[in-house]
């Protein structure tokens, strides 16, 4: 079978979301759609191709003094019976239109049709973002090839539906234990009931007072949540045990290390276990490029909210954004799809902030 | 093989208590047992034999004008390493030997060396006690044969350590919902956590002020106890859903509607499921039987803890208590014990009040 991704075809971004569309690759199985996406990038005489696994680097080399990264995973969460892709007057449907293969199309499309950007560009189009962390190409390209990674702002080609979404929360996940002595219930004076004493714990979240914090124009909306609670064994056993599981996102002017030690505050008295944890990102948009792009989108960024591979960028001290055309709201869903003209309006913002 | 339970055997119970413990009858296995058991009540001139599954019933018919049934189930727990059984010192160790084969060793030597009891006597050697209800063969007699069971008390020979055990506490389990609206923990002010609305629901059962109530000297302490809490599906999501099972343990001068009404005020304004149930008993311990039976065991009566069978008399309007030479904390468990003092103790009381 020879490669879909055909010069008539990368020509137009929006003929090129199809025809990346409609190469499956599904976390795990992105080879396929590797290959052709590096097929395409070592025809390309500016490039410089470099790959590891199923992770397609590709960049300039101008010595533009700065360096801009645009980014964007092949995989797709499972098929759910929306392949192959169909259009629908403005709307193209199908697993992958808008997380995220029609962003993926803006950066192929300029890696092969932008011979001359304002700034040396590095492209990546990675692996298995949908899944564990372990597996992520961009994940791994940071610790073997990590000077792939060197530049001075990065944009991330996630759903957005156009907007500017910078930096994002950091999360944590912890769990609050709380025990007791078991007892029948028929003697229930002999024991210490585990759940009610849960009771407090609860009180404290339902009397938490999340922050609102606004950092360069974007705002983060803080939240502590229980996500799970687990106690008793038995209809006529009073408890000696129970656990809530709670959900911090906390905004990035907070550390990892300092969102921990507000949950250690907030459940001060109580056995706290910290199961999972992710730092937030700092929008960081001063730099030059950063403020360029800002006025090339025209519109104010916002934040975003959840985590994205926007933080890994940052942990590297890359500041990062997402834009992309795609509908967050639609990711994963069987009815996935993009509007046609958010990719064109895409390509034409970043001819706009790119080309010479 | 021949019936164990011969007259040399039935003339001692301490004897007699471990060949009862060495015919293994755990629930559904109890035909062995029964079959021995009606074996030797046809054997005496005195008793009206009728068995129903492998419950057995045996009567005197003397028109003494008051009847007192003495009941015993015969099934055990599962064996748990515990057979045959062995002696050491004043203790018979054995699966089944406090709960409740001493209890059914009184009975059954009473049934065959009693012949001219004070009062008229049915006893019952019932299957399936330690199971589901659908199977409990004192239930099956009720439905099936309830003549079987007329008479002025009862006195069932479950393990008390030689105490009076008057009456039962009735037990009412419930589930109580709350309810939310579900979001991501990065925009949880966009959902409504069902575990948070669970704090109020806990803190009602914290502040819950359980009754004691005195009747016929027997002292009841109520309790309302949640036993298990389950909420929350991922540890990003905000809950729409959590439930808290209560166990509710009453004084039996509340009917099972009555706690049922008292449950529902107690969680007045959430979602209260009722998921099973059982009245209380009375003590009524005004009968003349029963004021002789204490009077012939001479200590005073002690209100029983937890559900037992003697409910099922009450609700058949017949006074019952449990009074049995077995320690009711070693019931179920692997060293399970009697001691041949609370047995010996056991047969002279009660001979004292039922011989002539």
């Amino acid at each position: 079978m020879g490669n879909p991704l055909t010069p008539d075809v990368l020509v137009d971004p929006v003929v090129l979301t199809r025809a990346l569309v409609d190469v499956e690759s599904v976390s795990r199985d992105e080879k396929v759609l590797a290959d052709c996406v590096e097929d395409v990038l070592r025809k390309a005489a500016h490039l410089t191709v470099r790959r590891v696994g199923n992770t397609v680097m590709a960049r300039t080399r101008l010595d533009r003094g700065q360096r801009v990264i645009l980014a964007g995973h092949l995989d797709t969460v499972p098929v759910n019976g929306n392949l192959p892709s169909t259009v629908v007057d403005d709307l193209i449907y199908g697993c992958g239109t808008s997380d995220m293969k029609g962003g993926v199309a803006l950066a192929l499309h300029l890696a092969v049709t932008l011979p001359d950007p304002r700034y040396d560009l590095t492209y990546l189009f990675y692996e298995a973002e949908e899944i564990e962390s372990e597996h992520n190409g961009l994940n791994l390209v940071a610790e073997a090839h990590p000077k792939w990674l060197k530049a001075d702002f990065a944009v991330l080609l996630e759903p957005t539906y156009g907007a500017v979404e910078a930096g994002c929360q950091g999360t944590v996940g912890a769990r609050v234990h709380t025990r007791g002595r078991r007892a029948h219930t028929a003697r229930a004076w002999r024991g210490v009931n585990a759940i009610h004493a849960a009771g407090e714990v609860l009180r404290r979240l339902e009397d938490y007072r999340p922050r609102t914090v606004t950092i360069d124009g974007c705002t983060y909306r803080e939240g502590l949540n229980a996500v799970r609670i687990r106690g008793g064994m038995a209809g006529n056993v009073v408890p000696d045990e129970c656990s809530v599981e709670v959900n911090l996102r906390f905004a990035p002017d907070r550390s990892e290390k300092q969102a921990h030690e507000h949950l250690r505050e907030v459940f001060d008295g109580y056995e706290l276990e910290i199961t999972d944890s992710a730092p937030g990102a700092l929008p960081g948009l001063d730099a030059a490029p950063a403020r360029e792009f800002l006025a090339a989108v025209g519109i104010e960024p916002a934040a975003k909210l959840g985590w994205t591979d926007v933080a890994r960028f940052a942990a590297l001290g890359i500041p990062a954004l997402n834009y992309g055309p795609g509908d967050p709201a639609l990711a994963h869903a069987p009815d996935e799809h993009v509007e046609i003209g958010k990719i064109r309006d895409g390509v034409a913002t970043l001819y706009r902030w790119l080309a010479p």
